[in-house]
């Protein structure tokens, strides 16, 4: 790992751009006035962390980025508790992830704490940017991309580190609400040997097709990916972990190199298990959610992950018929779950496990 | 397809960069005085073609290339004749391939008479940056990428579309290198249902970290890759389809979805038929290629791309063995492909295929 020595320089930012209101918040549209860059080069490592104002990146048109795909991201959010402190959650998760994402990639690493660090520093100058309310966020999203400028396939020289921030409304507007979920069995978001289980934009890339049909032809908001070689075993769901309750055990997919290792998802791993409900992480077929659905075992369903925090599955749409799922309601773990994971976030439920740091 | 009315609009380049000497070359390191843009918006459609200063590209850092990797390239080369004439190879493939990746990535067809077009307006502004000396061309980049500012995992409402020049040396000094392929069963880079047949950055980032450990461990210039279901059946190698020639017969792997389409590919086929020697399309089992190299069957082996034209394979390396091609020679059919390929290109030999296209 890179040890950076020197700390984050932080550029004046003389204009404000005005805020958008509560209710126009939306997701990723609107940016905050200042962005986290720092440069790498195979000279220097990584250096000059520093912040300054958001404005356009200019890039050489023959950078590495936009030919080879050679990056990385990640996602998590700032949230103002009643108390008007402001918690992120596990953040250093989120930095393990980048590095594990990297050595994928072939970029050089970053040092943890300094993204923890950048990460704290700039969420605090941005803390007016914080939306207020109920499921509000900042949405943080931390990136590395290849700046050198040729065109050999190859690893690159250079990269460019930056963190951009993002005001969120609240995911879902009045509670929790089922999604529909379309499982596909044509396209393949990842196999073995790949690049699933690293948060690289290519993986997204090879999503958007199949979403647009899914939304276009079966009204699905989100498809839920089936593994590349049998195309039978149950993945994840659009940005999402997923989990099924059946018969009183929790079931999700296991970590098997081609689907993200979601915080949320070891979250609510480690909650069920304080609460005495039994999780297994297996291979799991979609003909056995068929089955236990059809034999009425199949008590609830829902994806996690930072966006929504939990999102609960109404039903699923497979090889042409829909298979409900807890008649479409939202299940009581889903809930229970939800109001844990956002009560810790908010500061309303004390954090026993030291998963919320303080900015 | 969308159909671009206006057209191409060529804006003043003021200053001409100093020209690199024949002997730094290199590839993919230089770049011309100017560059083709055009824009996508869901409004107007694709629009604005034109011919600006090669200069940097001001991108806003969210960006979707940046996150979700909606992009799509292709590669072709401008050859000068003997004769003082430029020559481009097939670039009506390079615009119907790159169709065909925007279809399943996602992104608006662009018309494909406009590429072309535009791939001749450009070289024939830039046309003395096209090095002269045999092998050497001027490298085509053109490529698409999503440009709308938004966070959210869907498809891009803005693109842009540029090509960039680049002078190359030869890619072989002094006459074809037979080089050695480590085959890869540990890491894959396209699967059935993925993107594997579709020119986009995803798949070049999955196979950097193949590269460089094939490069620092073993010596091997490139990575054969095997089908990421089974691991046993040959896909391609690198940036370029694979060819073997057992007992008179030759062999590639067939279109199964996960490999690119290659123009030298489709051209080698047809010259091989042309000249009665067999060639079958279908699966090959790495094994397959092992046996006939032990039992003296396996003649010779070799690449087909853009880059190389013809690249011989001396060796292959595998599961911790050295299987030698041809005594590390190169084989009497490549030599003739590479000669009959590059003949036509540079306007040697005759086109009785109409493939060349002058600018
Ligand atoms: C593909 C994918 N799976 C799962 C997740 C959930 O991960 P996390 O809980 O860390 O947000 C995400 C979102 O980050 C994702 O993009
Ligand atoms: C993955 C891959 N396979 C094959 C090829 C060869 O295609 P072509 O002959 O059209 O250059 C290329 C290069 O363009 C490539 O990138």
């Amino acid at each position: 790992m890179e040890k950076v020595q020197q700390s984050i320089n932080i550029y004046p930012c003389p204009t404000a751009k005005p805020k958008p209101g509560q209710q126009s918040l939306g997701f990723g549209v609107h940016f905050t006035d200042r962005m986290f860059l720092m440069d790498y080069s195979a000279e220097q490592g990584w250096h000059d962390p520093r912040i300054v104002p958001y404005e356009p990146l200019q890039l050489d048109p023959a950078s590495m980025v936009f030919h080879y795909g050679q990056s990385v991201f990640e996602g998590l959010k700032a949230y103002r508790t009643d108390d008007n402190k402001v918690f992120l959650f596990r953040p250093d998760k989120n930095a393990e992830r980048m590095n594990r994402s990297c050595d994928r990639l072939n970029i050089p690493r970053i040092d943890e704490s300094l993204f923890v660090e950048a990460v704290q520093t700039i969420v605090r100058l941005e803390a007016n940017w914080i939306p207020v309310g109920n499921g509000a966020s900042l949405y943080i999203r931390p990136f590395i991309i290849a700046t050198e400028a040729a065109l050999g396939v190859r690893a690159s020289n250079r990269y460019l580190f930056a963190i951009i921030l993002s005001p969120a409304g609240a995911y879902f507007g009045e509670g929790l609400k089922p999604v529909r979920i379309f499982v596909d069995d044509h396209y393949v978001r990842a196999v073995r040997g790949g690049t699933g289980h690293a948060k690289t934009p290519g993986n997204y890339a090879a999503t958007l097709k199949a979403q647009t049909e899914a939304k276009e032809r079966q009204h699905c908001s989100q498809v839920l990916w089936l593994d590349g070689i049998e195309r039978t075993y149950i993945e994840e769901v659009g940005s999402m972990n997923v989990f099924f309750k059946i018969n009183g055990e929790v079931l999700t997919p296991e970590l098997n190199g081609s689907i993200l290792e979601g915080i949320t998802r070891n979250s609510v791993i480690r909650l069920l298990k304080q609460w005495g409900i039994p999780v297994t992480e297996r291979k799991i077929a979609i003909d056995e959610i068929v089955r236990a659905a059809e034999n009425g075992g199949l008590e609830e369903s829902f994806g996690t992950g930072t966006a929504a925090v939990i999102s609960p599955i109404g039903g699923l749409f497979w090889n042409g018929n829909d298979i409900p799922v807890n008649q479409g309601n939202v299940g009581s773990c889903s809930q229970k779950l939800y109001d844990t994971l956002t009560g810790i976030q908010y500061g309303r439920l004390q954090d026993e496990w030291g998963w919320t740091v303080e900015c």
